[in-house]
């Protein structure tokens, strides 16, 4: 076997820049795949005839980027998610002729009647108000609606704690940009929020993985990440995890809270599913309320193109997060919280989640009928579900073949962190198809690629 | 005098940091000024008893947070913007009793009419489509829409190089987090526009500030700059610089192109103001067009509110600008977009803006008319001008005197980057005051205190 060496002279700037960013592009053509190898420091200074130091400085920079991953004593390896983060996308959701089942798309079309919603607005006294400049924090009606919105995921607030955002990634923008600092480290399930581990690298956020089991994150885990590196906040979806659909207990939420308070943490959680299944357990914020910023999205459980999201955020930290939807967006625009705060305030909103439930359950069922004999995971009223998949199957694998059968899922690679080994599993959209056919026909093949018998 | 001795032990984590963190918080506290020296790194680490490496290590950390500034040869100060990017913006706009000539609003009055747009967008077939996740690009109607747009700004191009962002500053955004690293270096006028500092602040990129003219940045200065550091990008806004109103010349714009690609600079060109006056020249963009970056904003001249605005890029840069886009919102919520296409679209757009440009012209022949005497720069039709302060007053002086008399303005200290010299100016919004008549008397007050002979 040949030696990994990357073509270095091409670039410009300092060396050990060009080493990771040869390193990056290397990753990206595919030379350099998931998991491999890279040689000691020592021997990739001689192939490139540099000094040790300046490829220790290259590794490290790369590894900030989230492409590599050092194990004291075995070396240093392509990180597992190293290509899922420009890849996780799909910026045409429904590719003609594919049936989707790996982007959750929230039932759409039990949205609210925005056309009724518009014509209420425009009988306004005064609506040219949603056209100015206002506080970044939004409007005080709107902020009281969110205070109404935060109240159904169990966190009773004020108005006072609440800072409108243009949906819940632009919520995470907000706590990641404004609340840590490029460097810093934030705790997080080893399986995450694709969406949170490609927002972390853009802005040069590490993440930290913590182990999981059948409750989500270890406690014992995070405390010993805590102890052995310098660990800014912790980012949870305790009530629906995404994409494994654990839940975690009482006893698990305290001591979570717990290992906060003792490790000063800032606790970011974002449990953008909790509301799609009833019967609430308070979150982990509701256990430190002064250290924890609460993400209330509605674009699971109301309307996604709305993009609101309201935070709910301690005295200490509500400048800066406020600066922060200041520095990236000025303000959410205020006529799309308008129509959410409406909706919100005449009982439409908890009218819709009621619906959505409902068609979730409607489509759980058949997935529990159809996939019988397999194992997977999820809620009664869930979006999605957590498929194991028998040997000698992977996540990659599977995903690769549902493909070539016309079926969009994603494999487990897609949710790792760092250089946690991605599980035989995928996460299933119950909800992407549309037309109830499709989705019962793409569970079909589905079925059939897992348990035939060649 | 006493030497500055900050209070390390209190905090946490490693010594450099806390050093950065006390010396952050002295500025705030104003315990350290702006302009103030710092001991030298060896005094410094005397009196703190560690060793001299953290020292540079912690003043390297604050300069990265644009705290400090060093010189060689002359010592290491506290930035002249250090405090000012946390107090720059009021967060209640229109403070009962004052007089706003500070912020710029965009004659918000005139904007279209709202309430008619939401009846017609009712109207349509099918609205619901503006609830559902799309391209975090914009859909296709809204990008032509965006292109329509990017030809008011002098800019030929066509939907495919449009992707739609959730106004100006979040344009920046993208630009600055989906197109640089924290740790980069910018380029920017000596004087720009604060949303940008602050911004840059936030996600680590530092920026380098260079020398301007009567036409804005001057080419030599530029150029030394990048042969002195590694500079990526370079920020532009030649048609009315915020906040002098300069306008780059022809030539000088070509030069500017020429060194861009020279050094392999990507080009930010955000000319917020550049479509309140009539007559255009084409954007630098337009000369180096495969590396720039054009935001083609739409808050100042059509409905800030609706938070909209258009990016023009170069197919080299759309991907990680789309990334950007997703990472941070997701998409711009298609309602507003919406709304703003078909106002471009009808051409009532374009009748707002020259309604605004009216009124533009007629508060700035007041503005001329009771300023008699004072030095000031501003385009006809401007909603700002830059007033130059006789001796010996200064921009923070003069800030707080006008706002003991009930007006708000922006002394030159708001603008400036780094460790650029403050020149005895200040910022006077035309547009912030919406009563014709508190505008006058706002102009009158202010040139009363400039001109009194005590």
């Amino acid at each position: 076997m040949t030696m990994y060496t990357p073509h270095v002279a091409r670039e410009n700037g300092p060396l050990y820049k060009a080493l990771a960013d040869s390193i990056e592009r290397d990753i990206q053509a595919g030379t350099l795949t998931p998991g491999e190898r890279l040689p000691t420091h020592r021997d990739m200074a001689d192939a490139l005839g540099v000094n040790v130091s300046t490829v220790t400085r290259g590794y490290r920079e790369a590894e900030k980027r989230g492409l590599l991953s050092g194990t004291v004593g075995r070396g240093t390896f392509v990180a597992s998610d190293a290509v899922t983060s420009s890849a996780m996308v799909s910026f045409e959701p429904g590719a003609p002729g594919m049936i989707e089942m790996g982007l959750i798309a929230p039932l759409s079309y039990l949205d609210p009647d925005v056309a009724e919603g518009f014509r209420r607005i425009a009988r306004r006294k005064d609506p040219t108000t949603f056209l100015r400049y206002t506080d970044p924090r939004g409007l005080p009606d709107h902020r009281q609606a969110g205070a109404l919105w935060a109240r159904l995921y169990g966190l009773e607030c004020g108005p006072e704690e609440i800072i409108v955002c243009a949906g819940a990634q632009h919520a995470l923008t907000c706590c990641l940009a404004g609340l840590l600092r490029p460097g810093d480290r934030l705790a997080v399930d080893s399986l995450t929020y694709p969406g949170l581990k490609s927002l972390a690298s853009m802005l040069g956020i590490r993440l930290a993985p913590i182990t999981m089991d059948g409750q989500g994150m270890m406690p014992e885990a995070l405390d010993a990440a805590c102890r052995r590196n310098d660990i800014k906040a912790v980012y949870l979806m305790p009530g629906v995890h995404n994409p494994t659909t654990a839940t975690m207990s009482e006893p698990r939420r305290d001591e979570i809270a717990r290992l906060a308070e003792v490790h000063d943490l800032i606790i970011i959680e974002d449990d953008a599913y909790d509301l799609t299944h009833p019967g609430r357990t308070t979150p982990v914020s509701d256990r430190a309320r002064h250290r924890a910023v609460f993400v209330a999205g509605l674009s699971k459980s109301l309307a996604a193109g709305l993009r609101v999201a309201f935070l709910v955020a301690p005295p200490a930290l509500r400048k800066p997060l406020a600066q922060a939807v200041l520095n990236t967006i000025w303000m959410a625009p205020p006529l799309n919280v308008e129509l959410a705060a409406m909706w919100i305030t005449d009982g439409t909103a908890e009218q819709i989640l009621e619906a959505k439930r409902a068609e979730a359950a409607r489509r759980y069922m058949i997935a529990c009928d159809v996939l019988d004999g397999l194992r997977f995971r999820g809620k009664p009223t869930g979006f999605f579900c957590w498929l194991e998949l028998p040997a000698p199957w992977t996540g990659a694998a599977f995903e690769a073949a549902a493909r070539a059968r016309g079926i969009n899922v994603f494999g487990a690679e897609k949710f790792v962190v760092g250089d946690t080994a991605a599980p035989a599993a995928a996460r299933l959209s119950l909800t992407g198809a549309e037309d109830i056919d499709d989705y019962r026909q793409g569970l079909w093949v589905l079925w059939h690629l897992l348990t035939r018998k060649d």
